[in-house]
């Protein structure tokens, strides 16, 4: 596989952004894999996400040429190589197949990330952490101790400098502070079709609802639960023959598909979040 | 095709209901197509959907031996013949492309029922009716005329004795009084997938929050706006290249889909509510 | 609504591509709307759909001088402007569910496009074409009389200058000579998920074999049958209860959705067709 | 979790079956759960599965009476008890993705059955196996020892009672004096979306044809490869932008939901397989 360069771009809409940038790459000679460009007219917003190569091309130097147009353009950006991979921890209470899928994944190649630790309220997932050679860190949440064990999981993350975090049905809601220091770095599934059932027990609200599909959702976490940009989600269909118990068994195929794209696109450089929503350049 | 009928049954649970229902149908030398049941143990009710030919049947006489045994077992029940074409009215506004969708299946013989009147508040779709041979009622609804309106469409559907009420992107709300009459006997989409997005511009709505997946919804209407017992649903997926009047156009596709199934479903008496809920035997 | 034009390319793959087109458009002050491409890395292939608006554009100083590069970058390209509707010419037999749903959605502006001529080997869908006013000519087409009817279709085809020829389930098989007239330009339906169950009776095939999900596909016609590079694909799902009709009713829908959705990407110019596969700009 | 009987029927269609069935269930005070039935007329053949708790049932003495009333109707029948595990033995090769989803979900509870072993013709897989605390048999497999390699596979289902073995990604083929020992009980997972690319490299001859959808298929094996009765299919969704290695990541997905619908369809005896078909009461 390839060691390539991502450039996720957003700025204000203007003539000529596309061939500035191209512009920039072809003069550094630069072989293009893919590029994505998508206009937001009413928001006035541009986005853009170009892949190219490594070989012979002189990173550095393209950096500081880019960055000073970035700067003129107002652009937001971000310029990741493939060769690295960013520390993702993850968070898992009791449930774990999403956590399993994760990390089957992981282990063979489809995330490009390394995971210095997994974190859970529950010791009960100790066992596969350690099936695959990750540290597991047992951090029990009471109504008392909301507070250290907080301290304690930012520590942990601190110390690995982590770069995302993903919740594979981690329960416990996290506090604004700990949401604010990742902004668009914490990835949440929640079991249910955003918007409709937020909050708790989705699979009994869905049920009782009589709704014929159920879905799973993941999002970046904003300080307002459930209520973050929304970067995948699925359904399957359900019938009358359907008790919460199968409600719950779907969905939880639907939650491990819809987490595992999301970080999986996080990690790939794709997402792009604005306005409560995200651009997927896949 | 056959000419069938259709026992259609809900009462409270006890054993011997199948035994008893499938055993007077062999006295009565049925020839059973299909026979689906269903139990909600929690609600502590049973369901049941039987077909079966009518040739060398004496339907009267069964009738009159089954209906001793619903009372003795408080069923609730239905039978219909699929020769009988029950009286459809379809009620429109603007957007005909559901109207259209609905027109041509009754012509090519996919509901089997009669469609004596189309009502609209506009009169766009007069040529479509008249295209079909049908009946075309233009009663347009103001804010100072409501009460009148709903008396002439009342007046029209009571003079054709119709049975079921289908609302083919009617926009104007009908009153508590008009629904009170049609239990479980008028079906609406709605164009988002319930319970997200109730009321007014579901498309803006969805568009804002940056979903991923639309969807749209048939369900019996009750005296509370969206909230009816659902019939069907379905979803298209969406990009952040959608715009608004994608959503709408990607839309009119599952509208069709789910208001034609739905009327359908009704039409083979396929669907049981309840607790605002519903039972398709598909 | 706006004037735009649409630039769709394909060529050898080479460096700079991206930067050349777009900075060309951007000399000339483009507007530009949505910019996708693709490379084909094994093939050594590069595609590119650029749309903008026209206002304040000088479209004829832009294509004389694109046409210099494309001759030197050995591209195949293709300029259209919204404005302009090309004419297409729809052919049916007796099935009018994919016509019905065409003409529907070209009244509504769905389709942008002009329909000059509805051509089918039966007059049952005269009255159909007469309510949209569409001149309907019926050619009968029999063992004997094929190569005469068929110059009779071409001839038509000819004297309304038709680009694009659509078979809304036009059950006969077109001449080696017929669809070498138009490579890329002859969209058909056909009801199967291909490549299973090409030829005759496909539902029945789909019956036979027990698959759970049946589909239907969307494609450009080329001299072999059912072979030609696949536009777009749906299934749905069936189950041991579906017979063979209920296959062809479900069937009907799918039929309808690929067809309308290859015409309309066909019109917006996001096809283009290689190595009987398909890229599609969506 | 009730302790359940299921009891699965397929017969010679006649009148009176229904009856019959649950008529003797409710002389002997069944509490049903579920019953379903399926006539396929053209064959003249009936298909029931009925569930029911077992609590104060006297299941041997039921039993007793209806195996004379199956000899009579001609039935052949399966009565299964949700409290016995079935041993299943899952066969493997290089890729786990199947078998990881297929351990997971057993050892949560969903598929209801010991798995008393784990055979691969590769030792990649015994981490795995141990983690789960699953005796591993590694049985290499080269051109020269199919037959010894087969015997020693023979000898170990026979010695642990296999009543189902499960081919999750297994890749070599099994003979047919292998297969002619469990008609109807080998499940195994095909990668394509049957009866398209049957055979080797299903992905790349479904990237080849330009498909649009994807799909795998898990089947009751037969002595013809990849013809066997179609349990389960699913599809997702493919563009031009997708590569083969993209293709087999998302198969990757469906790969995995459908071997485990079969595996676990059969566990709880909803599959009855006849002519090439299946019929699923889920």
């Amino acid at each position: 596989m390839d060691n390539t360069a991502v450039l996720l771009i957003d700025c204000p809409d203007r003539k000529g952004l596309v061939a500035t940038v191209s512009g920039l790459l072809y003069r550094y000679g630069a072989n293009i894999l893919h590029a994505d460009q998508h206009q937001d007219r009413e928001a006035g917003l541009f986005f853009m996400r170009v892949e190219w190569t490594l070989d012979d091309f002189d990173l550095d130097a393209f950096q500081a040429e880019f960055e000073a147009i970035a700067v003129e353009l107002r652009m937001h950006w971000r310029l990741d190589v493939s060769s690295r991979l960013p520390p993702v921890a993850v968070f898992v209470s009791k449930y774990e197949h999403c956590l399993v899928d994760l990390l089957h994944r992981h282990g063979i190649g489809e995330l490009r990330c390394s995971i210095p630790l997994i974190v859970s309220n529950h010791p009960d997932a100790r066992p596969l952490a350690e099936y695959y050679g990750i540290p597991f860190h047992h951090v029990p949440v009471t109504s008392d101790n909301r507070v250290e064990a907080e301290q304690k999981q930012l520590a942990l993350v601190a110390e690995h400098k982590i770069e995302l975090v993903v919740l594979a049905r981690y329960m416990q809601v996290l506090s604004t502070a700990f949401v604010a220091q990742f902004p668009a770095r914490i990835i949440n599934v929640h079991h249910s079709f955003l918007p409709a059932f937020t909050g708790g027990k989705p699979y009994h609200a869905a049920f009782a609802r009589g709704v014929k599909l159920i879905g799973a959702t993941s999002h970046y976490v904003t300080d307002v639960l459930d209520e973050g940009p929304i970067i995948e989600q699925d359904v399957t269909r359900i019938s009358h023959r359907s008790q919460v118990e199968d409600l719950v068994e779907k969905g939880r195929d639907l939650e491990r598909l819809v987490l595992s794209r999301a970080v999986r696109w996080h990690l790939e450089s794709r997402i792009l979040a604005y306005e409560n929503k995200t651009v997927i350049f896949d």
